[in-house]
């Protein structure tokens, strides 16, 4: 199943993609999708058999989820981007935060922000948390705390977040700053999400190329490690980092600008378009 | 003003505190705390006026705000506690981040994470943003951002914050982790908040004693600093750094354990008490 969130920003209302061309309308059953997720599945299949189809309108495109209780991000966590940054690969998974309210749809604007000279992306697999969860005993019970995968964008200010003192939230939390979707897609629906290629392209050229397969921990770890020390809520964000390919780990670096244009995708997930924008 | 959020966990109606026995119940007045806070205090008011008080009756504390849509914390924000601890006075403040599902009432126990070796306390001022505010100009705008100030607990595991792996997040997160209020106190009940005298005791021994006179970046530095790199948003709570005192600061360091039990407050915006219990 392949969710989608229609409408402008604040007024969207969730879907779910049938095909290329035609979704069902879920609006009155989102409630459902967290907290009974078979009922919600039964009630859109019904209405698929019914024939209550719609027809794609050029509505914008939302992020896929609701603004979550939090965003959270691991760092460093493909063995191939480590090793391109010359960094060692962590022994535990770094964690990292960004606000809720960075949470934009997939084709809408990236802001650079004020004052911003290093801006940067990066492409990464977002896991959505499907239950409240703590103390997760092992890696079956994370997937079962996992309702589904969608694209993200990691957008960094890299002046922001290494060179203004302490910790890295300050360079990862402007307006605009996590791109999401185009859907939340559910795990029956993904093969092996250890084997998922990305890629991302910065006005048509490839940039990043990568597979889930270097990440140094998977889904199912970071979701069980991270319920250790903190509470997951149902549709939280995690971003499980980013493969190699950024504009910092270029000589000389390449940093985005107003015009810019990012493309990026993952197998099985879509993918997205963000031009940038000067902040406002 | 003071407000309160009185009832079970989740079920907290919002209240204003007349005097030491009394309140006013403002439940269906909440909304407008942010979005028209004059004609919220004009209805308490009247309701005051009219003699429609009630009687506290022991029912439970929660914090004074709902859950917010984040929870900020400046790090090393006193020159004092700087000194204690041989680091250096910040250049620019220390951003990190709390999840929301932290906040816990005054009053809660405070339970110690499964693996915890190194809890401690930390009583902040915590400021709660009252608008959207991105950018702000001056300390002047940045004063009208705030809605109001309280007591906030910035409970933090030193090993899970320093020794497992980059960032202080996954030392700040645990489940009652940020017990706040009794009272978010209205900028207009506080003659000077650069003032403000802090103390937290551990088992009756004081162990921290501050002023946020203090204080590295004042409450209106902070705010205006934080809307350069993220947009605060309404009811979001902004913990402002601790004073000298901390655990981790005596030699040995003194840690928390099952069964203690900490109180603290700050002058003019109440008085807290947790008891440690152990993790679920």
């Amino acid at each position: 199943m392949k969710l989608m969130r229609l409408g402008d920003a604040g007024l969207e209302r969730t879907v779910v993609r049938v095909d290329e061309e035609t979704y069902v309308d879920a609006a009155d059953l989102e409630a459902l999708f967290f907290a009974a997720p078979q009922e919600f599945r039964q009630a859109v299949q019904a209405r698929i058999t019914a024939g209550q189809v719609r027809r794609f309108a050029g509505e914008r495109v939302g992020a896929p989820i609701p603004r979550p209780h939090q965003i959270l991000c691991i760092g460093l966590n493909y063995r191939d981007h480590a090793a391109e940054t010359g960094q060692a690969v962590p022994a535990e998974p770094i964690l990292f935060t960004k606000p809720p309210n960075t949470l934009v749809g997939p084709y809408d604007d990236v802001r650079q922000p004020r004052g911003s000279t290093k801006l940067d992306w990066e492409v990464e697999l977002g896991i959505v948390i499907g239950r409240r969860a703590g103390y997760l005993d092992d890696h079956d019970a994370a997937r079962e705390a996992i309702a589904g995968y969608l694209v993200s964008n990691d957008i960094s200010e890299r002046a922001f977040q290494m060179e203004r003192g302490g910790q890295w939230s300050k360079g990862k939390s402007a307006e605009t700053f996590n791109p999401a979707g185009p859907w939340l897609v559910t795990p029956d629906e993904i093969a092996d999400v250890s084997a998922l290629g990305l890629w991302l392209d910065v006005n048509g050229v490839r940039r990043q190329t990568g597979s889930t397969a270097t990440m140094v921990f998977d889904p199912y770890e970071i979701v069980r490690y991270l319920s250790q020390f903190l509470v997951l809520e149902p549709g939280d964000l995690i971003n499980t980092g980013t493969p190699p390919g950024v504009g910092m780990g270029f000589d000389p670096p390449v940093w985005l600008a107003p015009g810019d244009v990012m493309e990026l995708g993952i197998d099985g997930l879509g993918s997205q378009r963000q031009t940038v924008v000067a902040a406002r």
